[in-house]
């Protein structure tokens, strides 16, 4: 099968056993937080697995590269930029093992089942939808609230989790009280928080969290990670986890 | 008048304004959490305060020294201890502005008014109480959720703060999803955290958490502070804040 690619687009070399992605290079293009959470995430052998607004596919197809998971499905409410990330996995030949849906997240229930998957990630939209110029715009859906809260996201994760199934997520700190409560509104136990501090001695800008649907409740905050040294450069566990996702430099 | 020391009984000398404090050799005696805890509360001139669970009298007196508030209570809800807080007030002749009431925390609204105080703080009991040898111990009753639990701790805060009225606790970071849905429960919005290390790269063992009743959603986690350098030495900061206190390595 030939990729087309489209105007604006071009194919950036994941450098991690030859994973491609497609981006548009005037839309939202994957950064750290992607990288980070697909790092964070733990798939087990066999795992079925759901990405909520996977966007241009990386965290599928991160986690197909690092995990011997049986099936990822992203779901993705952006018909183009669903396509998008579809050519991306034809691209690298997962089409048996990642597929996209291009679905609205808050109406799933017609296309999978619930309680029946073992993991569910997201990098959600992170910011508030309030006087936004253009709320119909590419970028402003795949990082405002607009087509999904946060409410959204983790009503649905724990939908489709299985009892004791994980959810992943990375978010802003600012939000945490919300991620918290919600998380347990909807039986999702925080179990495990990180926080990503640009530097040393920094407040945290983002925050990575691991429920348990029903888990008990025991949260575990993990040593801060630290993004850029005294130097501004990478640190060594950021270079690490480039190194183990092997896709260099972004 | 006088200040009789009973057995086992020693005074320390706070070194800020003079400042002394009887401690129980054999009982519990105040730490760093207790330090840290009134390094972080805002104490504002003429603010009524009320300290939930006050031991040895430590965060009231720290409050009194560092701040010009109208008045501040410490509850405490075994005799003896709170007997010895209450010498240690006289001690220092802060009888005009602190006081200890040997109270009930879960029973106070016969003595006190609700929803009439600026501030409440509270170093409350972290642990869980099962298999206690001894629950009637004195450390063990500081120490350990035997005569109040976290929510108590809490639900109290709320009802005595004014609108708008802080609270700050200090707690252990794996109780951190119940302290923020329980403030939640009971009006009190999480509106800073900050995470103790002891070390940089080590996870953190202690929380500092600013609520604000009936505040607005917007969490901010600041900047870690981290207890000792690569030397198991203290770090700057936390010589700074024992140097503010100006109580001297404890």
């Amino acid at each position: 099968m030939d990729i087309v690619l489209k105007e604006n687009e071009r194919i950036d070399d994941l450098q991690i056993k030859g994973l491609k992605i497609i981006q548009d290079k005037e839309g939202f293009c994957f950064g750290i937080d992607a990288v980070l959470l697909a790092n964070f995430a733990k798939v087990k052998k066999d795992a079925r697995v759901v990405d909520l607004g996977t966007g241009t596919g990386i965290i599928p197809i991160l986690l197909a590269g690092k995990s011997k998971a049986k099936e990822i499905i992203g779901i993705e409410i952006q018909e183009k930029v669903a396509q998008m990330a579809n050519r991306s996995v034809y691209l690298n030949h997962l089409e048996d093992k990642v597929k996209i849906l291009n679905a609205d997240l808050n109406h799933l229930e017609t296309i999978l089942k619930k309680n029946e998957f073992h993991v569910v990630t997201s990098n959600p939209p992170y910011m508030h939808p309030d006087g936004l110029k253009n709320p119909n715009d590419q970028k402003a859906i795949s990082r405002h609230e607009i087509k999904c809260t946060l409410e959204d996201v983790i009503k649905t994760a724990s939908s489709f989790l299985m009892h004791h199934g994980k959810f992943f997520m990375i978010h802003r700190p600012t939000r945490l009280a919300d991620i918290i409560s919600l998380g347990r509104a909807y039986k999702l136990e925080p179990k495990e928080i990180q926080f990503i501090h640009p530097k040393v001695n920094k407040a945290p800008n983002l925050v990575l969290i691991q429920f348990t649907k029903a888990g008990k409740p025991e949260l575990k905050i993990l040593h801060p990670l630290y993004v850029y040294d005294e130097n501004g450069e990478y640190t060594r566990e950021i270079r690490e986890i480039y190194a183990k996702e092997d896709i260099g430099e972004i």
